[in-house]
């Protein structure tokens, strides 16, 4: 690998980390568990899965890399609160979906070459990327991630 | 800016980004807060303020960019455990050390070139980064920033 190369490869491996460490957590929990709160009156352990699902999910299409793989959570876990409708889906298909969505996008960032990496997302104008290059999928993945261990740190607490 | 720089400048967005947020959240926080749990059972919000200040203060020596500010810090919030010792000092003395301490970490990772982002940390060997040069510096603030997103999380919960 080039120097140049290293930024990119660094971020997935960051990305990577971060999701293994959810995932273990995520193991950790009985799909009765998931239905606990993270704290009194806080989400349910559930809809952040459900919510972290719809969020990478639409990573697809902010990155420019594929369709996304499921729209119906949208509702659910992004415009509506919990308990304002009905869980679309068991545990046992959101685990699977969280699984899917991450496998699916951790091979469209391993693709990404140097300058792939600081191109522009897809939420940003041209002329506002000419403006601000720090508009760019690094940064949006950089993120995520973030996002990703705010949730894994509510996560543990709830165990 | 060059292509070349972007990736370090993203990097030192997310890390002023997350530090803002963790910031915005312990503002809200009286200094009687700081003494509550972030769960039952677990580290008080003033404990882990110590730690993420003393793994910070850690980051000069591990980042070769100067010496550090509170050695003090790291016996009673990195090798003991939450009440295990006296607190060393008050909650404004480590408000104003977190903030101390970020602030001339911030200024040295705002000095990096591109070329130094990638280069090796201190915890590493020559031998052990000629085979894997991901261990470089990049790696250790995505680290770093991941951790305190984690932690802030936990924190949001407890307000």
């Amino acid at each position: 690998m080039t120097k140049e190369e290293l930024p990119g490869i660094n971020a997935l491996q960051s990305w990577k980390q971060v999701i293994g460490r959810f995932d273990k957590a995520l193991a950790e929990l009985s799909d009765e568990q998931m239905q606990k709160q993270v704290a009194p009156g806080r989400n349910r352990l559930f809809y952040l899965l459900g919510h972290l699902t719809a969020v990478h999910d639409r990573l697809f299409a902010l990155l420019g890399v594929g369709e996304r793989l499921h729209a119906e959570l949208d509702e659910p876990f992004i415009s509506k609160p919990d308990g304002a409708v009905a869980d679309p889906v068991s545990a046992s298909e959101l685990r699977k979906a969280w699984a899917e969505v991450n496998s699916k996008l951790t091979a469209a960032l391993e693709k990404f070459s140097a300058a792939e990496w600081v191109e522009k997302h897809t939420a940003v104008s041209d002329e506002d990327f000419a403006t601000d290059p720090t508009r760019n999928r690094l940064a949006v993945v950089l993120s995520r991630t973030n996002h990703v261990s705010f949730h894994t740190g509510q996560m543990i607490l709830a165990k």
